[in-house]
């Protein structure tokens, strides 16, 4: 087991405003075997909330019937590390909604944190935001689904985490392979 | 964009001989998100192949139509990203059959690296390992789906690599998870 740094990290998966395959704004659909994925990656690290972000209600009803499914009940039983799993695991409709949820439940602000496949003038390195989240101040890391965050929420935020570096050109890592190493870069080592 | 280090990394997804939830021996389904996702991330740490292995003719099946379909004809102009990735997607039976082709792609025998949430006897840390793999040598990392690799595949394999420390005690990390933060750990820092 790692040692825990004095951290207050949560994350947000956001499917809209997003770009598809083409750079058009769209929404993208919820993928329930991210929002599992996601929920083992974020426990495993410690994280302390897991926001599925999307303002469609249909959507958000599927999340929060998945979560009831595996939290109560037959699915409880049947799989308890999904339980444990999703325990910090919630449903909004918008990240302004995100945001102002956590700062009533941290007390302030969160520093936003938007990452992507992109390096920006206002980027942040792993080694500097590992610096910031070890003060204990509450950071909040966005993910987009689809072909990344639209440019509207990169000038919103507070930071642009620095793109993962790979070997080589090939630069599209699935959501959720790059949270996984994010995760790991920022609070275990 | 990383140095490269001197690597001649392979990996290997094991569906047969793993662990169910109740510990019995079976044969996982393919996933066959799990084939994008782990093409994607062994593309973008220039892992030389990556083999899915499985005693199943209809999967195996299933993933060679799979590749076909984003190699050729439609689905590679649909996205092109999923065509590169699928560059060194193979389809193995068994394990001894990929080690054989291996052997033979490579000119001599791959060391064997068994990964899983536990520690063994044998077990090899990142560092070490990263060290082996920088001397050049060819070596094959093993993943298994389900609940892990059987043991008889712990016992043969050449390594056993120590597990993912998280922050606390859960220790359920999907496998596509586990496999970016294992690649990132032993080819990029």
């Amino acid at each position: 087991m790692a040692d825990k740094i004095n951290s207050d990290v949560h994350l947000a998966l956001v499917h809209y405003p997003v770009y598809n395959k083409v750079g058009e704004v769209v929404t993208s659909s919820i993928t329930t075997l991210d929002v599992h994925d996601i929920s083992r990656v974020t426990k495993t690290f410690a994280v302390n909330s897991f926001y599925v972000v999307t303002p469609l209600k249909t959507q958000r009803q599927l999340v929060e019937r998945l979560i009831e499914h595996w939290m109560t009940g037959y699915g409880a039983k049947y799989n308890p590390t999904r339980k444990e799993a999703l325990l910090t695991t919630r449903v909004t409709n918008n990240l302004k909604e995100t945001i102002r949820d956590l700062t009533e439940r941290c007390g302030q602000k969160p520093a936003t944190v938007a990452t992507g496949a992109r390096r920006f003038p206002k980027g942040i390195g792993f080694h500097q935001l590992r610096e910031e989240i070890s003060t204990g101040k509450p950071i909040l890391l966005l993910f987009g689904t689809g072909w990344g965050l639209e440019k509207s929420i990169l000038r919103e935020v507070d930071y642009v985490l620095d793109p993962i570096d790979g070997i080589g050109e090939y630069n599209h890592l699935p959501v959720r392979a790059a949270i996984a190493i994010i995760l790991d870069r920022l609070l275990v080592r």
